[in-house]
């Protein structure tokens, strides 16, 4: 299944793909939709779990970067001082962060009963683009139980394109949504995983390029001329590499990579932000001692990791349009999939 | 009444206090408070308004600095990057961030159609301290109404104490609570206002120093050993002096000073979150062309301006914990107020 | 003139390009280059100064983003917190950051009488790549005389490629060197230059990308795999739109948008730097009063800015490459420039 | 020994001091000086050795706060990007930063054969305070012979005051210097020691606060008004408590309590930089293996870390102008010595 996230293009990949080639085969981490397509609501919630459970005890090590900081992801302070993620990642739409972030912290209250009564409290990340375009975002539509769904679906099997979070995202001119890929390497003589979890939302019409091809271009046909850029990308990478902190927010860092290979600009309206982390190394919230010793990869190896970073991501970005279909969104507004778009211009170039 | 914020201790000031004594003396800011006191509720909501309306298309110049990121803080994402506010900062307790943020931005669309519609998203700011000890915090008792009403009662008078979001706060083994001093100082011939406002629930039993005396040691009269440090602080720092978002950051840094004279080691546990606004300049929402000339401080003057926000923060620090009352919180745990064990210490002294 | 940057190839650019295509097309900005080939000798020094003359009591505005920081970079600090740059920014090899900053300083020592006597210190930025395969970098060859010279010789006119700090630089299995380009950009009815200046040395062996063609791959031929991707890479944008510092680092987050699409992942040992400064405002070291008025472009209005420093920088890399021609550097040692490279695979394929 | 270095006033400390109440007291951690005092020349070098010797090879984890970035420090890009220290840390005045870097580098190429032929490069890290007011700093006065001598002269012993970079540098008003101190503390049954040094040349006239008590207003006697607060303060700390490079990061930025503590505003002119390692995990530059372990201290026991080091460095501050005598400096400008300011106070007192 996981040919089709180049939509036939040659990516020019080094690495090779995972199984399932989606960030589900870093083992453990799990993604789940809320999908809510009705009237002039599009929107969701994607919600990414780090480890299948009890992520608050057993907290995930992470770093991240942000690329364009025009937006309202919450929870970053914590992951940038502490290095951990301790609950499941969200995404949804910009305006429903906050009722998000209050359903997230209200969902692992109920698991936890610890926090905030014999320990302290719960930091949750809550990513977000602007689906305003398709969705009535002012209606502020994300409820608790969408947030509970999205996590409590959520699997190793999930689906890609105009779904989740996705639901109503735009992205250089055709319809954005989720996408996934993978990938397999080896260091030292064991195989790892890095996988990458995107929802996108950003670019100007005409900006997108698959594998060098510049194919929004040839599917607008119009003259280039510079292009305002608004949205946004949420980018996500876990691994089973045993990483630092301070790792993982290099990792974070080369997302920047794949948006340029895609065509992004990142425009002024686009909050751009990436996440990493690895499961490698549980991170006890109680722990048994003050010290103790973890793995470390060696920063003289880690260059494996950004390539195949670069690469799952750059990959999840095209299968995020690849799979977002055609939809006709708030008040008749219609973003036309890219995946019809370019079978069209196909068959007319024939 | 701004003589008794110092607690009658000579602060060694070297700039002039304001008139109101509060960051309420930058003219524009104003500071409205829900107090919630009742059972084991013991929170509320405490709001900052950088100008009295219209914040969304009247931006005010912004900087933040993150003293330690063991907290919960949304919406400086994208303060680094656009140096704007353009909403309400809210303070409130750690678990209701959500909840304060998703109210936050219904507010804002309520009062600004055209946001979500016409034209982008809203940021807001939500700041947290965690009151778990003397608040039943998992009960997430922060509603639409109680942010509405702290933001649409605030005025330039407005009470310190154990009120608004520091209703159920603990600081340096006393009754936390809210702060707020001000400085009046003169550039080139002319007056400028600095002000602070915090949110204090950071520190060690004992830690508690005011104009270099160690009040904490006197009263617990203890033996002196290292303690945990849990807690935060959130510091607001404004003026009318018109710095860019570079300028605030700088300033906002120098909150670590006025932690470091009170008895702050910045614990592992506490959230510590500086920002700082200058309502000096208005950046248009809807700019009427895309280049506008704005005054500026050059650098080479700025030291007084360090100068007031560090005093301002230490006085306001030092307010918050004389104007805090001793409160019986959650199943009867009771916080003392410092004024009270300072006068019974003192007459005990006699 | 400028028409050989792009290889010939199609770079799908939205901007127009300046008239020299360099990054001397903002007008004052000179550069000038000291080469050392000889011997095992291969390095030098490449200087870029932000104004013609008077740089410390007129500093120009500036940011920077350090996108891999496994470099040696000095000067940035100070960029950081004031926003401004008051010397010509050098590049040169990294074993002689030292020297070329002592020179660089004792150089505006001699400038400038009032510098460590009457007014305080001077910062100078170095920049650096590691040439040490072509180069015998141990020997610290850069003096007194070879940055004195840089400076002094710079104009707008400057050659690109295996010339300058250049010299010994190698990237993605080709000799590297310098290279610029430029684009001009109209906001408000007037005319603006974005220009943009490298020093190439990064890379793995078929990274090399050009306007979405895998040239490396081509050439080399081999198979696909993982590759170790060392050296980095200097990347400077200059422009005479008025920005302020926190614009310009937005500015230089976009170089990684540039590395994207040539083909770097910006591998570990990679010390990748970007620097960004506004020529529009000078910042007097001397102001005659404490506030002074600037215009400033609207960030609504940047997303053109982002766009031309991606496009120049880019071209600028693809420039770096096609000038740097065969060098026989340290023991004999060979690296081959892309463009005969390219004309010889060319060729081959007729 | 110790004892003097509060100056005979109660710090209120909550850690023991440790043996020697020096930096050193952190085994294998050395510092020696070269001290230069000779006409107009009132300047030097100190050096501090993570670890005994092969610093190339035996890496320390690190991480740094730039509280104040106007200033000049080389090497920090590095170790925010990698977490380690490579080579002796510099001291030593501001326009000899290149010169000292320069002679830094030489010095580990000739202990290191392989750095620039068979491996990369070295990145040291030079700091540095502005002492031309007593010193000549235009005349550039360190040389190669000036590092070395500072680094092969280190010992556990060394001299605190006027000496090695600190004995041109300036204080509150009074002689500034190089000070030390050191804490020990107790993490799970095991003793461990955290130690500072510092170079100080900050702060207003009578800012000076010792341990609460205002000694600089109460020796000056003049009326108080905010000042200008020029100068620089670079803090290191030591630990052999197992850090990250996050974590030294964070004890990194308790120096600014300690910078609270003793009257610093953190002034404009004030290039303030705080640099923490750990010499628990020696980190290989040749890995045996990609993956190795290493023992890490939990966050949720750092806090006593925390305060050892604000104490250590408030301790150190202290200590230098403790021992910084009255110097005669450039043109015969005299700089007090605070001890016999502070005498000759007390004995009019009487």
């Amino acid at each position: 299944m996981g040919l089709e996230k180049n939509c036939g293009f040659d990516l020019h990949s080094r690495c090779q793909r995972g199984p399932g080639n989606r960030i589900t085969d870093v083992p453990g981490v799990l993604v789940g939709h809320t999908t809510k397509h009705s009237g002039d609501v599009h929107t969701g919630v994607t919600a990414i779990l780090p480890r299948p459970s009890d992520w608050f005890h057993q907290k995930v090590t992470a770093g991240a970067t942000v690329i364009n900081g025009f937006g309202k992801t919450a929870g970053l302070v914590q992951v940038e001082e502490l290095g951990t993620i301790e609950a499941p990642i969200l995404m949804t739409n910009t305006l429903s962060v906050g009722a998000a972030l209050d359903s997230a912290v209200r969902y692992m209250l109920e698991k936890n009963g610890d926090i905030g009564l014999t320990t302290g409290t719960v930091n949750c990340i809550v990513t977000e683009c602007n689906d305003g375009t398709l969705n009535d975002i002012r209606g502020q539509h994300i409820t608790d139980d969408d947030v509970r769904a999205a996590i409590e679906t959520a699997g190793a099997d999930f689906a890609e394109g105009a779904v989740g979070s996705g639901s109503g995202m735009l992205c250089m001119g055709f319809k954005g949504g989720i996408g996934s890929a993978s990938r397999v390497i080896e260091i030292g003589g064991k195989t790892y995983t890095v996988g990458g979890i995107v929802m996108t939302n950003f670019g100007g019409p005409g900006s997108f390029v698959i594998g060098g091809r510049h194919v929004g271009e040839e599917i607008l046909r119009g003259p280039r001329k510079p292009v305002e850029d608004r949205g946004s990308i949420i980018l996500v990478t876990a691994t089973d590499v045993p990483l630092t902190a301070r790792q993982c927010k290099r990792v974070s860092m080369r997302a920047t990579a794949a948006l340029g290979r895609v065509g992004s600009s990142m425009g002024n309206g686009s909050g751009d932000v990436s996440i990493a982390f690895s499961t490698a190394n549980v991170i006890p919230h109680y722990p048994e001692s003050p010290i103790a010793s973890y793995p470390v990869l060696s920063d003289n190896y880690i260059d494996i990791v950004f390539t195949a970073a670069i690469e799952a991501l750059e990959e999840s970005i095209i299968s995020a349009l690849w799979h977002a279909e055609t939809t006709v969104g708030r008040g008749g507004r219609t973003a036309r999939g890219f995946r019809e778009a370019w079978e069209t211009y196909c068959r007319s170039m024939v």
